[in-house]
């Protein structure tokens, strides 16, 4: 067996993909037929999910497990590796068993973060093509979005130019569009701080419309967004019509339709809207579709492709992004209430190390080593930041589900440490598993698949937090006082404004609440750990996806195109040019 | 047979995809193994260039043709219509016919000339991955492209705002990047003219930093002209490391190297470097690789496609872009230069109607019904428009290979007219053919088979139009006087300055010239038509494409980034949602 604590994750995922299944002997076994599987090179492809769900209509869907985590570090708890060991062992104790999990964004690849595709012995392969762009998806929502940008910004420069009549001849009317009030952004997958905020236009009359403008990176797109939550190519070509663009002189939306550009937009995402099958390194079907960010997005693989895995496994593990402040909030109260699918279960993955930093630690910085207070046993650290672990609990139960809690076992962690998690997580009714799927491979996930089969056996009563009738402020208000804990909820005067305009406009009453909020605390300041109290959630603005039906309450200072460090991973990905293989992806 | 004159370009290629090849049959039968073959889904693939180039390096190379135009339109006088209909015609007469064209951009696609897989009974198929990103080689390249502008412009933020010391500890010396020198720009592949001009870096320090900025189209790229001239990955690794990305406040050049994100960037270009597999409509393969756009780039689908293609055919059809004054220019001086292939013989693509454009006929503007000097018999016109002609005849008969004129025929041309070009043709040395391939596919190019059979069977001797050791301005006034009919040529102070900086550089002179031109006149006036006289080349500006090796002087007004018209394609391109088809695309 390789041993991880030896290789780096892309050496390790380079040995499993010797002996890897080819994509037509996985799509086979998975009950996929030969025209349902459209073969990119020999080890992944994508799956023709209208066929599927067509064929096989019929057939009850198999349990439906979610896995989301604690508040993390910037680390990262494995909440990706869990997913992978959590396939690989329930497959050593059941027969179909498949996984889920986001596209990776160029933006952490090539930063801190990396691609995510799991760790050690439980990652996604092939890695190399997971990690660098895959079949194209995140490229053509780039592509999409980018269109309605160049419609948008040509009409400002030819209605500028033009008189009335040159614009009739070419069939077109003034739309009037307020160069002020461009409400989408240009995207780009990669963190470019230096596209944050821009002047665009400048030049001659024929350079365009001189505007103020920006960049975000393409997994916070309103198309991104509309790729996790289509269910149907008539509901995706709807969905992308309804794009609001800008807004004109009087303030009336100007949508993708209004400049005509929707067609073109859904035909580069023609090729996107199939999910991408993937294999564990054990060999199960992991499934790889739609955006990842639950901080800044919906953070939330497809519905499309959790719909086919149901149809296709007895057992079908998918993640949500981030903590379950956020990224299980929104599977519960989007994903869910879009797809009418019920899970099972949720298992909450937590380390000692995060839970030592809720409880005081210092501060975890990506690229320093970590502080002796992660590196050696302390139970008191642990027991005191064992509250964030218990609001994540309390979360999972509000949706009345099951929660088991993952502990996601380093080398590092004591006995005493391990007891002390098992114990508060128990008295306050999860199940709890040690698991060592990082060093040991779905070998070391045994105990954490007996507890979610055990949790999807027993009974659950799934329910949505609220009515699609509640009102946006309230909903706010409930996410932010059950979910996040907080005290109250506060308003800038312009987030207000658009809360009273969007209250009152019934075209949006059946919008879901796609919260903004940093991963990195339960509340909007990324400083504070734990399970903050007295404190009230500050709402600094309210975009409306109206395509994606997303009402977006943006919390804090976070914002939708992150930066890139000083010590970036592309300083360290390479290509072997004797044999073509890319090295220091993770 | 489908009749064109009824039917749109996508409606015909939609009827000829139903029974068009899978790939695995059309690689197999071109002479590649399983393992070569990367399917893309079930009609095209990526080949393993390497894998190929290894087995069959003995083998000799098949004839090889290369299909280039007079002067065009704005609408483009068919030159991939004919290069589709000349592989379809010459495989009635021989067995191993194949063909190498570009990969569409998204500006023109989305814009006005569409994606130029050919027309009517000539197409090159399946036409929607064809025209909206294919296997996502130009997404590559523009994600490579902009991770280097990433990397400039987070190092210019970093050393903004933290000290040598900060800086040291993660392994970085300060680099002093100009901030007025970033040489290189963003890219995006759409004409977008409201991102050619811009201010970035806008905000606070954690915001990038403040400088002036720009997008270019992503086919102009350098990274895209890499892909186009590479000959292996080891070459591909070093070119994508000597690209500048700007010049620190001593004046010296600063690379993709010294930001340390060459290695990543050719980790993005690793399954670009393949060219892909699809066929014509007659089922003959055809390669497309790499980037379109001669008058602002190189213009040549990839080397590595064409090598391929010789090793498996008897007869390999390549196309340049536009006019012979500039695709075929750069073929010749560029891409064999770097090759070493020898090309058998040029086809010149020539019009009725542009030749009447030539001869003074009233402006052809996209969109707008033609004039009826174009729709009716104008002999006179004809006549006096012929000197575009001659000038491109005797341009590729400079070269030292053998020309084709192919009278590429429309419905409207005359018998007295076509005999026009014929005779004047033939006094100037070259084969005639009129070809009717666009109304009847092969059948109707069985003339234009057979002289480029002829063609090729007489010997030829290809000579380069300038040794590597010529200077930079005797190069450029080499081709303005020889390729396009210059007095002479002029500099801006700024292009001066460079020119002499070049010429005494010694690490420059083994670099190709690349020049940027409108495609739409011999001249550096797009409004001057026929062969005009009495005229100097003005050179503005003169780029340095270190990694491409190449000097790229450009000529006039022309800009790297074009603009989107009132009248867009995108306006008619949408997608069928019962059938899943997108319609509008041509």
């Amino acid at each position: 067996m390789l041993d991880p604590t030896k290789l780096a994750d892309w050496q390790i995922a380079e040995e499993a993909e010797r002996s890897m299944k080819s994509v037509s002997r996985l799509a086979a076994d998975w009950g996929i037929l030969d025209a349902e599987l459209l073969p990119y090179g020999h080890h992944l492809g994508k799956i023709d999910y209208a066929s599927v769900l067509d064929r096989l209509k019929e057939r009850p869907n198999g349990k439906y497990i979610d896995v989301t985590a604690i508040t993390p570090t910037p680390l990262g708890e494995g909440k990706s590796t869990t997913t992978m060991g959590l396939v690989q062992g329930l497959a050593k104790r059941k027969g179909g068993v498949s996984g889920a999990i986001r596209q990776p964004s160029g933006g952490p690849t090539f930063n801190i973060k990396g691609s995510a595709a799991g760790g050690g012995l439980s990652q996604c392969i092939p890695l190399t093509p997971f990690s660098l762009g895959l079949t194209g998806d995140i490229d053509a929502v780039t592509n999409a979005h980018n269109l309605a940008m160049v419609a948008v910004t040509a009409r400002l420069q030819h209605e500028a130019i033009n008189t009335d009549e040159f614009l009739a001849k070419r069939g077109l009317h003034r739309l009037n569009i307020d160069p002020t009030n461009v409400s989408m952004r240009w995207v780009i997958d990669f963190c470019a701080q230096s596209l944050r905020d821009t002047i665009i236009g400048l030049g001659g009359k024929t350079d365009g419309f001189m505007m103020r403008s920006g960049f975000a990176i393409s997994v916070s797109s309103e198309v991104m967004a509309i790729l996790a939550v289509f269910t149907s190519l008539r509901d995706l070509r709807e969905r992308i019509g309804r794009i609001v663009v800008a807004y004109d002189r009087q303030g009336k939306p100007v949508t993708t339709r209004d400049l005509e550009v929707d067609g073109a937009m859904t035909a580069w995402l023609m090729r996107a809207s199939n999910p991408n099958l993937l294999q564990t390194m054990e060999g199960q079907p992991v499934m790889v579709h739609a955006g990842p960010f639950a901080n800044i997005a919906v953070g939330q693989s497809s519905i499309v492709a959790d719909q086919v895995a149901l149809k296709l496994s007895n057992y079908h593990v998918t993640e949500s992004g981030f903590g379950a402040d956020i990224g299980f909030e929104k599977f519960w109260n989007i994903k869910c209430r879009v797809s009418g699918l019920k899970p099972n279960c949720a298992v909450i993955v937590a380390t000692v190390r995060a839970l030592k930093m809720h409880g005081g630690g210092p501060r975890v910085v990506p690229g320093k080593p970590l502080d002796v207070a992660y590196t050696e046993p302390n139970p008191a650290l642990v027991e005191k930041g064992i509250v964030n672990l218990l609001a994540h609990i309390e979360t999972v139960k509000k949706s009345g589900i099951n929660p088991v809690v993952c502990i996601n076992h380093f080398h590092t962690d004591s006995p005493e440490e391990i007891a002390i998690v098992r114990r508060a997580a128990e008295a306050a009714g999860a199940r709890v598993a040690v698991s060592q799927h990082w060093l040991k491979g779905g070998e070391g996930a045994l105990e954490l698949a007996d507890a979610v089969i055990d949790a999807c056996d027993e009974p659950s009563d799934f329910k949505l937090l609220y009515e699609d009738s509640l009102p946006v402020r309230a909903r706010i208000e409930k996410v932010a006082h059950e979910v996040y804990g907080a005290d109250g909820v506060s308003y800038t005067p312009e987030a207000k404004a658009k809360a009273e305009a969007i209250e009152t406009d019934p075209s949006m009453q059946q919008f879901a609440t796609c919260m903004v909020k940093t991963h990195l605390s339960l509340s909007h300041d990324p400083s504070l750990k734990g399970r903050p109290s007295g404190w009230a959630l500050p709402i600094r603005d309210i975009l409306v996806y109206s395509g994606a039906g997303f009402i977006v309450p943006v919390a804090g200072d976070i914002k939708l195109m992150p930066g890139t460090s000083s010590d970036p991973a592309f300083r360290r990905i390479d290509v072997d040019v004797d044999t073509g293989r890319v090295k220091g992806l993770f």
